[in-house]
């Protein structure tokens, strides 16, 4: 299959109060090649502003190219900005200002990508930065992308929330890690540390992987506590919850070693060059844990 | 003062049953310019086996040259291991079996260097690494390092743990950070956070800094929950307990930033080519906190 026959990828364009715009603007401007059949989701006088603010040091142009379906992306020529335009979305809000109107264009947006791509009429989405409390005062319950997508996914396979659960992947060329809990305080993300929360972790983890290497990934859980516990000395999640995940993981066959110690395991997965990853991915216990470089 | 008036530095032997000796070894074998004016301070036998093995493969010879005070290390020559052994030190342990006699020999050094450094008798010492469960078959009831340094510190000023406050710092070119808990479980370090806790962290940071630096040190804060709280949303640590001990510091003088979400702040005190860091140092609320790269 030729690119110009694959599906084409949405970008939404994020809170229109915030970089999301400009910058999906400055990539069109920059990588015309890298974005061929990529297309925004979004709002017309929001694209047109933000194509006014990448070029205001510039003299060229970069007019926004209204199409009306996601295949429409190839044919839009390069060093222009293929707009997806959806109904009845605000224009606009002021920058750097918390907005109601920003917040629901934002939503809006992930939602129709969501479903497009559930719908099989994109072929993925990439999202530009939502705003939380604008999200917030739009009357949006959800306190990020992951959770609407959940909303979207759940909702298009006729489930509730529970029966469709997600976690979240951090991917570069260097490293992958999906995160056990995400956005809640972290006190309530220790609570989360449970066999159960970890196992579906690692089980959603080794399908999401299975299918995108084409094998059963190597996969490396970090443990809770400094030093995964050092034997109980400094917790014992890592003995009554994090390993017994992992024997029931291995006994369904999946690739998985740890509870490994935190400020190691990472640089240990990490690909650089003459240092090949030992992991294909690393189960984090939480949102910040990670090494300090 | 020319190098060779200096003090001398001292390093410290580390667990003999791991691999502290004989990274020391390599490190006087591969790097001897840099080294001079360093001593090891530990047992013969054992120095003795660390060069062994790393001459292992190669022809070349590694003598280990026993010195009697630390100013006789500047006279060794290269390629040898300048040896400061003390007295009554058990001989090597063998490798990678946790000893009661490895634990015991690797204290009594980490606690003579110390000592030595208190009395302006080194210019610093240097640690290789410590095994914590053979530090608890000796009797040392010490997790780690810092703790060590700790109690040598409060008995040379004749004063309690309590009146001797010690923080561990994290150093390399790109980066410094504080922690301030370390060798605790995550449940215990969520305790740890409160103001007193931060204010003093904040306190000893100021004041080693202004003295390494010869300046006040620009100071950022890691929040405790994931994006510093979201204003309360996820956590409510960095409203009451965080930003009132930089409010504090502030007002006495210290150059104090934060709190900022645990997730980008590492990033933007990072020194790299062409980024230069936006701060000279770090507060991490706990052991593992910071970035994945």
């Amino acid at each position: 299959m030729s690119l110009s026959e694959s599906l084409a990828i949405a970008i939404t364009q994020g809170d229109c109060a915030g970089i999301g715009p400009e910058t999906i603007a400055k990539a069109f401007l920059d990588a015309p090649e890298t974005l061929r059949g990529c297309f925004i989701v979004g709002e017309l006088e929001t694209l047109r502003r933000a194509a006014q603010a990448v070029l205001r040091a510039g003299n060229c142009s970069l007019p926004v190219a209204v199409i009306d379906s996601p295949d429409q992306a190839w044919s839009v020529p390069a060093r222009c900005l293929p707009l997806l335009p959806l109904d009845g979305l605000p224009g606009p809000a002021p920058w750097g200002q918390i907005s109601r109107d920003a917040g629901y264009a934002a939503a809006r947006c992930v939602e129709w990508a969501a479903n497009a791509a559930l719908q099989g009429r994109i072929a993925a989405l990439v999202t530009a930065p939502l705003h939380k409390e604008a999200l917030s005062l739009a009357g949006v319950d959800f306190p990020g992308h992951t959770e609407l997508l959940q909303a979207a996914a759940a909702a298009h396979a006729g489930v509730t929330l529970d029966q469709m659960p997600v976690r979240m992947m951090l991917a570069n060329d260097e490293l992958r890690t999906v995160l056990v809990s995400i956005h809640m305080s972290l006190r309530d993300a220790l609570e989360a540390v449970t066999q159960p929360q970890v196992l579906e972790t690692l089980r959603i983890t080794h399908l999401a992987l299975t299918r995108t290497l084409g094998r059963a990934p190597r996969i490396a859980v970090a443990g809770l506590n400094p030093h995964a516990g050092e034997g109980g000395l400094f917790g014992r999640e890592e003995i009554e919850a994090i390993a017994p995940a992992i024997a029931a993981a291995r006994a369904q066959g999946m690739d998985v070693h740890g509870p490994f110690a935190p400020d190691t395991v990472f640089m240990r997965a990490r690909n650089a060059p003459g240092h090949p990853g030992e992991f294909d991915v690393v189960l984090a216990m939480y949102h910040d844990q990670g090494l300090i470089p």
